[in-house]
């Protein structure tokens, strides 16, 4: 079938309308109408060709939600009619140890929304910027969230699971200390979510003018990560830091402020490396750079039902497709409080 | 009390004979006659002041086994005759988190064998190149090796646990795949250790020469790691690397080798840094670097009991005081299976 969306035909060409096909449902797929689509980062490093091996037309978008339409005979766990999300991920293997153990996102066949290779037309896969998508049922998420949210909740895809992975993982709650670094896409859900678990949450900005902000997403304090007076009042404090930055920067002054056993994990890759950690700050400790990337399906699931459950959506401005161009760079400029999401009824033919 | 030592009175001085003064045994502590010290690295990075903030005369050592002289009246744990260790903690402040959690090593006031602020003569302390030394009784470590093993139990004090204490803290056992790298005085150590514990072991090494001496140590393979061919060969399947090589080196190489969660623990602090490991080999498989830096006291008597019940001491070339220097040219090139340790015997006026 074929579907209005909105992609490039090359990295250095805007954003423009286009029509692309989507496969028939098969026996396992569900089919959904696409209601609203966030703007993550990626989106724009992938079409830009500032990531490796961009294919033409790309049609980016992984925050996605919508409406189920039609499902294969052999679906039993969705039926037209239910809200749905659609993250980072529409395939993998489905038989390694990291599927099996729902860590799809760890798959070494892992297949992402947009840009990774597919048997459909026109032989990679196009993401959320479109009217609808066909995607195994493995890889489809419930949304409880009442239909109101539906549009805050498409950053959650990503933005939020990629923030709640390592916070779960690496034990956020009561009577742990937790750090975010970076107020942005990432950054807002990081504080949203580690505060909603329990943690004692400081939020790490270079701008003064985001502390206020930060307050209200849910920071117990503030930190300007410019002030080192700032910075060496919290020495050796924290439990876990999840860096959202993807900008080369300096690592040392976070590892600093880690206890014993403690954790900085970062999200964020930068296209150029951070300057080298020091050793020391490492081994002294006995403290961690890690790294985590999105999350597994039932663990964005489990994502998906604690924000639900605790009324937490994505701070957004939602735009029409005719402003993705405009948006991005807006985002390039940082702003945008907190996430752009695209009203998918807009994409005309 | 006086003793025979031997220590340098500059950086670009050699070690040569000299006296230094110990304390009279308080309440609570142990005086040992030095049987055996062993050399490690550190010695000479702070000797000859490579590291900084070294205070002269300087008197390195803390690879220390002896036999107990005098105990002071508090003492319960030691008599005179027992055969101890002592390693590279002499004092901590005893009362902070990490002391409570028996992690000395990670006190913020941990007092080190040499080099490190004292009441004592002459105002630093002054480690086990020397006939005699006297410490509190929590820093004494209990040896159960048959005596005869004594001088190559000594380097367990330092090489042995800080190997031991991150292969046992990141789960080295049967059915988990660990790696060395380097194969010196601890990488020889964490071989023994980690294919003791029942884990599947893999040395590297850069040298060909070494594979045989490695099967020997207890290496289940070895890995030429400048051979890009056997270093893909183990892609994406270590649960642990410990990487024991102090020289700036490509950790890329390594990270890559870990499976998902495998964590790469650095033991030893380049002068000057690492090339900056790639963040996308931290975030792709949830990988971390971290460091771990020598063992607490409990921790470090675990070692020992666990090493005696296995036999595992440490391949050692015993030398007199007066070759101490000789050996330090030689252990720069590397000329040493794999620890040197000093006869204290000869620690003559």
């Amino acid at each position: 079938m074929k579907v209005n969306a909105y992609g490039a035909y090359a990295g250095d060409k805007p954003l423009e309308p286009l029509q692309i096909t989507r496969r028939t449902p098969g026996a396992h797929d569900v089919q959904i109408d696409i209601a609203y689509c966030g703007i993550c980062h990626s989106d724009l490093h992938q079409v830009r060709t500032e990531w490796a091996g961009t294919q033409f037309p790309c049609v980016p978008g992984h925050e996605i939600v919508g409406r189920v339409v039609t499902v294969g005979a052999h679906v039993s766990g969705f039926k037209p009619g239910d809200l749905v999300g659609i993250g980072c991920i529409v395939d993998s293997c489905k038989h390694c140890e990291e599927c099996d153990a729902g860590l799809e996102n760890y798959c070494d066949n892992l297949i992402g929304t947009y840009n990774f290779p597919t048997p459909d037309e026109p032989g990679w896969t196009l993401g959320g910027y479109s009217q609808k998508i066909v995607v195994h049922e493995r890889y489809v998420l419930r949304i409880r969230h009442p239909e109101e949210q539906l549009a805050a909740v498409a950053p959650l895809l990503c933005a939020g699971i990629t923030t709640y992975s390592p916070l779960r993982h690496w034990n956020a709650g009561p009577g742990k200390k937790v750090g975010i670094v970076g107020i942005g896409g990432l950054g807002h859900m990081g504080i949203k979510l580690a505060h909603a678990m329990g943690a004692h949450v400081v939020a790490f900005t270079t701008s003064e003018s985001k502390r206020a902000d930060a307050k209200m997403l849910g920071a117990d304090e503030v930190v300007v990560s410019r002030n080192a007076d700032e910075m060496a009042a919290h020495a050796k404090s924290f439990d876990l830091i999840v860096n959202t930055v993807a900008a080369p920067h300096n690592l040392d002054a976070f590892l600093a402020l880690l206890k014993r056993d403690g954790t900085l994990t970062l999200v964020g890759a930068p296209a150029s490396p951070h300057p080298s950690p020091e050793v020391f700050n490492l081994i002294f400790k006995r403290r961690s750079i890690a790294g985590s990337m999105i999350g597994g399906i039932p663990e964005t699931q489990e994502m998906l039902d604690f924000c639900a459950e605790h009324g937490i959506v994505s701070d957004i401005e939602l735009i029409r497709a005719d402003e993705i161009n405009a948006a991005y760079e807006r985002m390039l400029k940082g702003d945008v409080k907190y996430r752009f999401v695209i009203d998918n009824a807009t994409l005309t033919a």
